[in-house]
């Protein structure tokens, strides 16, 4: 077969086949075979629609059906051989159905262009990857509901700027994270929206001469609606790239989640270790024990970053209908889901097996002065104005970094020369434990907010 | 007023006030005093609670709301001193209404901290933006759906690569363009309620030991809810980050359109005019009259996808709760609003304007046989195989190229030579009227559902 | 054998293997197999350099030298087994090297650290690849030089806002592309220079304690000169981002030659042609030929955008001296080499192919008053202010349009009517082959010129 | 005046002047006013040469020369009413020098066109930003030396993934961060070559009908040399994405000492401190002493990254020769210049200031086994192969952690139960000291070759 024969699917008006380099460069197939099942799934229901219009007989739909249904066996399977050559999954498929049922596989790709159908693929696929994706996320959030349940009480400072700023708790700063997640599930809903739809019967981009059945299709294959213009479904690469939007803040959460962790395993803060299985050591020296997965995530958040400059460059100034420039959109999809499924499954695997170190998180949060905040607020109380609490409170600082000790360590005497309002109850509001347990608000730190939090965010989750 | 004095707002514990290449590296107000009336507004609303929970009373609440809104008006008015000594928007009013309304604007800021003071008055300031946007894209998808009615007969080449592909209507291409900022209305719509939830009551980072009322604070300034953990409330920079996502995707369309009006606009097209007012000419070449704001609209894109990749690298990996890396947040946003406001509203004001040329869109769809598809889809009509039609279509495009004619311009004989069961009927559909008036199913480009389509968008935005 | 003992490497401190998922995750033997050779070059320098310090005798050195080459052609053959669970090229070879040769094999990694391995390896893969790419640049720049000088006469009109601006020949146009390519050849040079600095033997960050001879091993491994600190070493990866940045560059010139070709193919423009087997068809559309490597090339800028913004995002705020994100390196290095050579050849090969339909381009030229600025010089040269002249110029264009004209068309009268200085060697000026003539001065449009850049641009190619 | 009037300098075509919003939005005065001197400079260039080749006479440029200096003492001074309405920098010089000498002026246009001075003036810009920044990188590493000279046998621990690894000295730190900024200072100079060619002569496009003198003006103006092709002139943004891709690498070198600094001086480290004048303080939280400057340096990397994206995006596919988007190069460029000095600045004012704790920096060099390394070593030394070495390490370890002590801390029949070779020697290389000075070749971290690495650079900043 020459080359030009094995291009027959758009030869007719070509003198030559391609070019071997053309070939190798335009060639979608060692990418795009991924869309195989996918691709068979709409060509199922677009056959069956065809069918039903009378373009195609009942047999004749039979037929295609069958043999569709036994590639995609093989496929599935291993047992397929992708020919470059054919360019891309549409084609490998197409022209196997037509070797194995004859002249009738030709009629397969009536009222439909590559266009539509790359679209339609590309689209299924990604719902489905979504949905697996959401289900990744739910499993993170529970696990961090699990884990902040646990540390509800367990006291670590609360950092602004890296200083200690003022204390809260272990189980507080984990709903911290949950509540990310909680908004990128939200958004995945919403765009799947936008994905759900049926690009199908646009054809190359104009609509089809025949009489074909959108809504049916769209019915067959689950989609939520048709696309509404032709030209716009064919040129449309906006879920892509809303899609990547999405994967970006999560992969920007869990590079968030990752700094905190390298940290916190950190000798200089000691707060948490993990099981070894979850660490690796370095070639060289003996005694090293790395937090490889959260740094690794961490530098994945690049490649989402990556992948999505490269979709909007991809798609700006693109005049309609569909230039060849838009089979670049797939590599960053598949590679966005692969890597986002992977790590948002490592952490769900890996949080309920941290093991908080309490104590280094308490004595962390006994430096830096963390209950400065809850003296100025008992001045505030006792009637001083807020500004003028915080410029005593300042003072005090100031005097006790001088004496080398905490607030807490100043003798009365002191303290009320810094202001005369100050009595012996001061003490109480300078502890760890009455500063978090004063927090006593929707959305504060205080061990019964934390519970009443998580038991708010299971019912959520369960929705 | 010394330096360190200015700074009285946190210099307590401070020897020397900031070096003066510090203080303007790090001031604020020089872009934030745009949230003047939403800082204001905010206070006033907290102010209210204060008093309504008993920390303020309601005499002492009057004062503060007088004062407040005395100055609003100032700034308002233009008539009030900014000063980056007191580095942001917050604290040169909070000094000014201290100055004005003596002692008691100091208690001002009991409960809360600029960390969830500003996060409050830029979701207010956003939201109002999204408003305005939502506003201006309706008016432009209007506009839009005006001239597809208008246009809805008008025939032009539909391009794939840049290769005439089939023809379509103006009207059609129209729509495409209507439909993708429909897309862009839903999401805003969406991001929009992300937006507006209610920081205030975060304080610091781990809430307050005052006893707040957030829910008040929330229904006060219109928000659907508070946020419901206090660190993530004053570290989430999503709102941020997903707004300007779903800018991009608007300026991704806007590059578009203007990418195909500026061709258009080009000798080699002359599709369309536009009056000169929106237009510019050349210094040196007396004959220019170039397509300015397009081009403009066009680079603008780049700025904005700039400031969703600064605000991405701003978050990635930051530890919670507040690092002062945020500043960083404000310009982009702003930057981002302000260009899309103006990119929005140019198109909307511009787009009734165009002056379609019908004859050279017409002249330009008979080149390059647009028309080709239509024979294949004939020729399957007859009972060709689509495959095998495409075949012969091509044989014929490759005669019809060596004769320099098109293929209308072949006569019976000739076409049959390529295929015996072409017949005298082959005619009809080898003419643009006929070809575009057979892609008659939704989302087809025949002028018929065309107008239905028109109908249908009308409906949908009037919701 | 265990999974923990698979990982005897770091493995003496910990108690368990790795979670299966997080080998997974963490390996990157499945794309950086790719620097095996690198691997091996750099791992015989470094044994030769240990057994010339006294470290191995040279019997142990003339072992493992010899073992490294048989592994080394193995890899090379295709007769290697990649195991993931050795994590990476550099344990799987040195594994296989003690599989091979026994104990000795375990005194390779002697006074080196993976980090340094690494880092040395792709510095040396990075300088082959850019010595390549150098290479392919050169040809591409050799061929559109040769384009330049065949069609240096061949007048095309020069578009600015893609209106018609002044004549231009199209051999100055391939010229213009070739000066882009001269820019990133000079910046590859420059750059090579600081990838080709040897960073071995900063070990894990600190250096060694053994008495290592740096400047040896650069020498045997063609570095330039050895990194002169040990901590940036081993955390520097400007070199990676610095390619990238050149890359990118060098794919936004392809990009424009990308939207110029594709533009002058579509037939509204005509300008170009390019042989089939440059081309490919489509699915649906029997007639059409799409100039699909033009388009693939534009779009995989995106990617390389993509790859940079990746790398940049990667490095941000990282504290010093090595983190596990790095490994996220490796994959946008590769990409983008591979992508870059791909596209260069690609138009290396194709250009000298390209029609150029001369007539079209002279037809194009002559609309849109193309040279009207000629007119204006020609005022000037009689004595006119060139802003009256320009003024002057755009009145007659105004009454050209008009009257459906070109200024050539205008009688002798009607031009004295716009300005009394006006003569009859007016019509020498507006003529295309007056106009390209006169600009006539280094850097011009003059085919003359044209001639002299050629000679000049060949000349400092075979520099 | 009317609007129309106002735009004389292209408006003889023209039936009407620009729309309202148009006029605002194409408008770039606001931001180019800044090229005013540089425009200035490049005028009076190009009008000496019109003189020297006789388009002007010497009387005409003296007027010219005296009106342009003129108005550049005006605009240095602050006394030039710019107007929008004019579009640019240099519509409103022109017209001014119109207004101020006469119809003398309108010819200053001759033989130039806006497309080629915008790009001459903003080289001429760029050019000086560079020096000026070129000034102080080479600050700033002077900084960074003498610091590293000050603490070269300052011990600290050395990280790689946050975990303790090996110590290293402070100076040697130093070191490592100014060898980056090396790296930044070859890079500057070199793209500066490539700023430093002269556009001007491109006229629009094409060059111009006039017998310019290129070369003299690029002698008059600094130029090294002039642009061989007038399209590349006019349409070439290499050198903008060039320097802000230069400008990216030199704020993430930032980002990282920032990374480094705001940890440092986190209560948990606690190795540095700095003056207060280089700090600020929370509203809220009275103890607070946060390190702003760098937190804000680490926040405008992402704003520096989104410039380069914005450029990039910008420029890609852009047809030739011009297009009304590169308006848009401007506004990242003096962003990236402003956010670059000052950052730099800051950096070089700040670091002689920093204060380091050794004491705080060798306690945490102790913990974490950081000279397990160094044993593994010795046991080398003794005979025992590295891998083997490595795991008798690991397992050491493995008992110290179990036994709550660090290595040197474990008794020698102990050590010895782990390997016979063991001696009483072995606790000298357990000491920090011996680590460091152990590591004592070029690159390594032993303080003589930190002093060493002084002198050289030293001697490299002096060239």
């Amino acid at each position: 077969m020459s080359s030009s024969d094995s291009h027959q699917t758009w030869g007719g008006r070509f003198s030559e086949g391609p070019d071997a380099r053309v070939a190798a460069f335009t060639e979608s197939v060692s990418f795009d075979a991924r869309l195989a099942a996918h691709d068979i799934r709409g060509s199922i229901a677009h056959a069956r629609m065809l069918s039903a219009v009378g373009v195609l007989t009942p047999d004749e739909f039979g037929q295609i059906e069958a043999g569709l249904a036994a590639i995609g066996e093989r496929i599935a399977g291993g047992d397929f051989a992708w020919d470059p050559a054919l360019e891309d999954v549409h084609m490998n498929i197409e022209s196997r159905l037509t070797d194995d049922i004859g002249a009738l596989g030709k009629k397969l790709h009536t009222a439909r262009s590559r266009n539509d159908q790359v679209a339609t693929d590309i689209r299924l696929w990604l719902r489905d990857a979504i949905d697996a994706l959401l289900g990744e996320v739910r499993r993170l959030r529970g696990a961090l509901i699990d884990v902040a349940e646990r540390e509800a009480d367990t006291i670590m400072p609360g950092f602004t700027h890296m200083q200690v700023a003022q204390p809260v708790t272990f189980g507080h700063h984990m709903l911290a994270w949950q509540a990310m997640l909680a908004r990128d599930s939200e958004r995945l809903g919403e765009l799947r929206a936008r994905v759900n739809r049926l690009p199908l019967g646009a054809a190359a981009l104009a609509g089809t001469t025949f009489p074909i059945d959108r809504e049916m299709v769209a019915r067959e294959l689950g989609f939520d609606s048709v696309i509404d213009n032709s030209l716009d479904a064919v040129s449309d690469r906006d879920f892509a790239i809303e899609f990547v939007s999405a994967a970006s803040l999560i992969m920007t959460h869990l590079s968030r989640y990752s700094e905190e962790l390298v940290l916190w395993m950190s000798p200089a803060f000691g707060f948490v270790d993990l099981p070894d299985r979850y660490c690796t050591g370095s070639s060289i020296m003996p005694q090293k024990k790395n937090p490889d997965v959260a740094e690794i995530v961490r530098g994945k958040t690049a490649r989402v970053n990556g992948h999505l400059v490269a979709l909007l460059t991809l798609m700006k100034g693109q005049p309609l209908a569909y230039n060849r420039d838009n089979q670049e959109d797939k590599e960053p999809i598949f590679d966005t889901v692969d890597t986002l499924l992977n790590c948002v499954a490592l952490y769900a695997d890996m949080m309920p097996h941290v093991t908080v170190h309490a104590d280094a998180c308490r004595d962390a949060a006994r430096k830096g002065f963390s209950t400065a905040t809850d003296l100025a607020d008992y001045l505030v109380r006792k009637g001083v104005a807020f500004r003028d609490a915080h410029e005593i409170v300042g003072k005090s600082v100031q005097h006790a970094i001088a004496a080398g000790c905490d607030l807490a360590d100043l003798d009365l005497a002191t303290l009320k020369g810094f202001s005369t309002v100050i009595e012996d109850d001061v003490y109480d509001v300078l502890t760890l434990e009455g500063s978090v347990a004063a927090r006593n608000h929707i959305g504060g730190t205080a061990p019964d907010q934390v519970r009443a939090a998580v038991a708010r965010s299971r019912a959520r989750l369960a929705d």
